[in-house]
């Protein structure tokens, strides 16, 4: 392993620091502490904006620590790594991975699940396995890690489980959305629900997930692509992605119809498979009640406010529908990610068509507001170029 | 295909007709008219009495209609056929389907369900596929059907899609339960959960379906097999059938535990399959909730009352808990009968031991109040020999 010349030493650099629920960033200079063992801390390139960072932020997401530094989409350079790291070494390029892969736990072996159980419990703490924090303030009060990624800083560290290095041929700048939000909606299309040609797929949601939902749905050949979303704007990224329908339950129902009766309706019958991306427990149930009695099958994949909880007649489960769910598109990160990222390579699995906006990263807080507008899907931050705080 | 004299006539006999919800059935002469076109008349012998029968006459059944005819665990022999029919003859042993098959719908095309939908509309309505009841009483009132099969009678008439003819070898006496419990019980786990050597099993509910449920995980070598109910009576029979722990959740749990907390404690972070047989959707929750992170599948199979919602948080299922249902346990009764009567006959599939009481016709009614004892499993009544109405 080639040393850094801030190997070992805390390294002080640009973060936007969430210090209190439902405020802005505050984009400010942190220390980050060097990896110990089985970390790695990595030069952030780019990271991107997701929902679940504006979640969390806004104080609803009952894990949510405070200050913290958020981020959990984002791809860079190891600077440098701790006692007994061998998966990575300085100069990899890495996409930081919220779902770790250890390997070796229960979860791991099982051949069941991408979840991992090996940093779950201090991941959710904010904090690395040990109990502990790299991030303070110069202050010195204590940050708070996040979804053990924390990209929303120049530097972070990481625990070797939740990393993975990748082609450095391919650009970071794109490749930071396979940390979430595609891999996500492409996994859950062809892993978790391994979509099969000719099969009738509709997508409640159309962001950055639900299109990318719909990239899977039409790799793998579905016959019907319908996407359900109540922002027209949505419209014409479903027909990019490859949907063949659009709905706007808003607008296109008949009188008196539901948005379950209008799909039933154009699918004789219901749907072989259904995806709720919107994390609204009463869109779940739809998306759940429009599936074809007998087989439909149900995911969800949004996240839904705490608290919140679906609900069901169990009729509809005894006929035949499934419901379940995925994270991370139950992909495994470290396993798997060379496989998304030869798939965009060879121009089969789109990336770069969800940046819709690029800013420095000084400019973070803009990008959560842009989050909330029909045609933005992502923002892609870059934090290593001139980055001057006033 | 042998005429009996009856052939083509209307026959007078003895069933126990369902006049009013939540009041005893009556047991008294009707007239069953001929079979039209694709249509069976058969000679009941036996018939059991299940919760789905006890359900419908409360009046809580929203599909529930009267005066009727219920039943739909009963095995006869074939009086007559109507035009058409080529799947069975006058003469041949048969199981009556609440299930129908009919080999041509999208359903028992689709390769995914058991559930066809060739009668289900009419059969939902309690009459024959042409819209018509085959049954009167003496005052030429007409009586509905039920279930596609109303086996509360001497003589019934079904669709030639809602019988099956059995290898007359097998004692009718047994087999009719497989026209419902058995089979639903034991096809949920070895069709529909598809438990494998080594699995973990919960079973809610120690009836006849639940029972059931435990013999197909025992026949797939399940490594857990725990039986949840709160009729300590229940614990017996629990061993008898394969279980290897019994949990009273009224008398096992530490203070304050939930029955979800024991559950996930005695199996290490829950369970591979947990199945609900009681219809309760407070159960039908902890049977999720009691599932293993990454892969537990929960699988509804009690009838719920109407209106009864299941609910849970949808993280329950975005950690990978999978929710489904089970009718006739995935089992298609015309192409699948035949092997589960093998196995009865080869020692495999216990079905006599599920049989506890047994009484003519004519005593119907205890019947039905013996189905709320802990110790009754099945009463099994004898519709042929030795009726006299009072």
């Amino acid at each position: 392993m080639s040393g850094a010349a801030t190997e070992g030493k805390p390294i002080t650099c640009i973060a936007a620091v969430a210090y209190e629920a439902g405020k802005p960033l505050t984009v400010e200079e942190i220390i980050v502490e060097p990896p110990r063992a089985h970390e790695v801390r990595i030069r952030v390139e780019y990271t991107a904006v997701c929902h679940t960072d504006a979640y969390t932020l806004s104080g609803v997401d009952p894990e949510g620590a405070f200050p913290s530094i958020l981020g959990h989409e984002g791809a860079g350079i190891v600077e440098s790594v701790g006692e007994g790291v061998t998966s990575v070494k300085p100069g990899d390029h890495v996409i930081a991975l919220y779902t770790a892969e250890c390997q070796k736990c229960k979860f791991c072996l099982s051949g069941k699940t991408n979840l991992c159980g090996s940093v779950r419990a201090t991941q959710g703490k904010g904090v690395m396995p040990d109990g502990t924090s790299r991030f303070k303030n110069k202050k010195g009060e204590t940050l708070f890690h996040f979804m053990g990624c924390s990209t929303f800083s120049q530097y972070t560290v990481v625990a070797d489980v939740s990393v993975v290095a990748v082609d450095p041929s391919a650009p970071l700048e794109s490749i930071c959305l396979l940390g979430c939000g595609v891999t996500t909606g492409y996994g859950a299309a062809v892993k978790t629900a391994n979509v099969q040609e000719g099969d009738t797929v509709a997508v409640f949601g159309g962001g950055t997930v639900g299109l990318s939902v719909i990239q899977g749905a039409k790799i793998r050949k579905a016959s019907r692509i319908i996407l359900v979303d109540i922002n027209d704007q949505k419209m014409q990224y479903a027909k990019e992605f490859g949907a063949t329908d659009f709905v706007n339950p808003r607008t296109d129902l008949k009188e008196g119809q539901t948005i379950v009766e209008k799909l039933i309706e154009m699918t004789d019958g219901g749907l072989d498979f259904t995806f709720d991306c919107t994390g609204n427990t009463k869109v779940m149930r739809d998306a759940l009640e429009a599936c074809h009695k007998g087989w439909g099958t149900s995911i969800i994949i949004g996240v839904a406010a705490a608290g919140e909880e679906i609900s069901t007649r169990p009729f509809q489960l005894v006929t035949g529908r499934v419901w379940k769910g995925s994270a991370f598109g139950g992909i495994k990160g470290r396993s798997e990610m060379a496989g998304l990222i030869e798939d965009y390579k060879k121009g089969k699995l789109k990336v770069d068509e969800f940046i819709t906006h690029r800013k420095p990263f000084t400019e973070i807080n803009e990008a959560f507001e842009n989050l909330h507008s029909g045609e933005c899907l992502r923002t892609v931050l870059d934090l290593q170029t001139h980055h001057h705080i006033c």
